[in-house]
């Protein structure tokens, strides 16, 4: 055995003895589940016209882009992408990557250097924190939605600052004080950077995300990230902003100049969405009233968005339960170390509101039952 | 004017008084143009089945795969392309990523920690700079293609070593020391990752790959990494090598954990491509006799794989150059600082096997004449 083979086994056993294994479970195609464990809030990612419209560009121009976004690999549809996502979101300009993921390195790198200090929530997403980690500049940490840290931490530096915060928290399902944080920014000439990967398409009216809803879009200090991966039902990026913002980051940000382009079927698919939510702007109330009711039935704190988070007592507990679950037909996720900011293992489950009444009201009663047996034990 | 728009605003002087602006210029489908940028190098994006596959996906699957791989991302469709990417390439198995710049930050964050060495070869693309960045690792880079540099490295410390290089190197074209590179690690317990973003598809017998060529498929010091994008003409990443590897990687590669899935029209799409390939061991031969006639033509040095690498002057005159060939109906690639392991500019000319004939050789004649009128220009 090899030092690394040796080194690959110790890990694994670590993992195994905190409960913390993990594997891949392919789906099928024709599996009969009721999903409530991933992103596709208003189940756009199967509409039939999002599908025909992702099948009709691949179909069209080819099943890749070809090259990175600089080179060949802006296509017309990716420039009408970003009209159509900045006038959605109330944006001057947009930028379309390949993930939310690149979108975030994107973003934080060719805006923070060594010279920059960057304010982070402790709640953000990993993206978030590689983003950071990757830009080298100075790291402050700072409580979840502590404004108070972040106007000291702001006070306190001559530095460009970047404050990064998300419109509704992956994990916990709840919001971001974003005026205040603004404001906060806005005093100290900091840009505040908002991941908007779970209020796009969800928060607002018409779901055009919560820097919309708050009138922050367009403001000088505020800049967006964006999924077309979860609400929007695709694959792919977007960093929302000012047409100079923009500009620097096409000439800037390494993980989208270095990247081949989004294919074309991902940006048709994402734009297909963003038109079917422009003609049913009611579409995302569907999702609050689900949440909301199903938060109330589980007694756990009603989500800002999609995404309710339950506590669990361990590891294996949250396992237990998420396994009972999915043998009566309904699939949760479940958070555990170290996909948690806090160290405590949840189910997470996410109101998706393109699911029938019935089969959202069985998947409620199947949960609600669950856990109410294994919450309380050890 | 907010300090940070005066600072865009400055930033962009700097680059357009250095002659390095850029900006994003959609394509059209129906241009009527040579395309020799782009890394598609089969033409495999716009084969009829690859197309009909990632089509068929978007429509079977729907446009996204609605959650991270670990939550339900993971399809059936993923798991083939999986064991079919590692069959090809000789390996044991596969992980898919969304992009190759994923697969790089993954395996590279996964395998390196702050108690690791990292050994990089200088001219590495900027997913694996990044990559070693974020790993927290030390760094250290060695000269281009140095052999003993690395065996020194090695030599001369007591941590978990890895060392990066390309089969084929993205900008200049030539290849690595692979065999040596494997021998050298090997003895120092080191790992050796191999980029072969641009030789899947173009090196080796039927396209397998420079480290399946030499024999170094399954070699216990040697982790592969490849991208979907270029030669496999759809779009993502993917690490090969053991099951433990995989395993480890499932677990803690926080760009693959956090991450939704790639999308199944690309899941297809490059299944569809490998499966050509398959049918079609001769394929990648016509790269190589294009690429080595057009290099003697341009008397540049010959291409371990598609990727020409012809100097120019200056950035200025690199872009008259790349301007009047677009203008002429060929598009080449232009690639100037900070783009270049060198700092020199050149036009950056890629072999495709999927034009016809007399596209092709339009493009090399109109290609030599404007380059010999350039080339000596200051
Ligand atoms: C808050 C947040 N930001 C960014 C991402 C990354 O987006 P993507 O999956 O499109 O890479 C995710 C989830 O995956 C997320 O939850
Ligand atoms: C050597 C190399 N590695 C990795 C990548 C990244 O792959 P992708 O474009 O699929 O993100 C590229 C090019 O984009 C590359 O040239």
């Amino acid at each position: 055995m090899s030092a690394w083979e040796r080194w690959f086994a110790e890990q694994r056993e670590e993992r195994e003895r905190a409960g913390l294994q993990r594997a891949l479970r392919p789906r099928a195609r024709d599996e009969h589940l009721i999903d409530l464990a991933g992103n596709d809030y208003l189940g756009l990612s199967a509409h039939p016209e999002v599908r025909r419209a992702a099948a009709g560009a691949a179909l069209g121009w080819g099943a890749g882009a070809g090259a990175s976004r600089l080179v060949t690999g802006t296509t017309e549809l990716h420039a009408e992408l970003e009209r159509e996502l900045a006038e959605f979101t109330g944006q001057r300009a947009a930028l379309v990557l390949s993930t939310g993921y690149h979108a975030n390195l994107s973003a934080v790198t060719a805006l923070a250097g060594k010279d920059a200090l960057i304010v982070s929530d402790a709640h953000v997403h990993a993206s978030l924190i590689d983003a950071a980690r990757l830009s080298r500049a100075s790291i402050e940490v700072v409580g979840h939605n502590d404004v108070s840290a972040v106007r000291a931490a702001l006070a306190d530096t001559d530095r460009r600052a970047i404050v990064l915060a998300e419109s509704v928290f992956s994990v916990l399902g709840d919001a971001a004080p974003l005026a205040e944080l603004a404001a906060v920014c806005a005093e100290h000439d900091a840009l505040l950077l908002v991941d908007e990967a779970h209020g796009l398409g969800v928060l607002g009216p018409g779901g055009r995300g919560l820097v919309h809803a708050l009138g922050l879009a367009g403001h000088p200090n505020v800049v967006v990230t964006a999924t077309l991966s979860k609400a929007l039902g695709a694959m792919g990026g977007a960093v929302l902003g000012s047409p100079a913002l923009i500009d620097h980051l096409t000439n800037r940000a390494r993980p989208f100049i270095f990247d081949t382009a989004l294919a074309p079927a991902a940006v048709a698919g994402a734009q297909a969405a963003l038109r079917q939510l422009r003609a049913a702007p009611e579409l995302p109330g569907e999702i609050h009233r689900r949440a909301a009711r199903l938060a109330d039935r589980l007694v756990v704190p009603r989500s800002a968005g999609a995404v309710l988070s339950v506590p669990m007592p361990s590891p294996g507990v949250a396992l237990a339960a998420q396994a009972k679950a999915l043998a009566e037909g309904v699939r949760v996720g479940c958070f555990r170390p170290p996909s948690v900011p806090d160290g405590v293992s949840r189910l997470r489950i996410t109101a998706q509101a393109g699911l029938d009444a019935p089969s959202w009201n069985r998947a409620a009663e199947v949960l609600a039952r669950i856990i109410d047996e294994h919450r309380s034990e050890q």
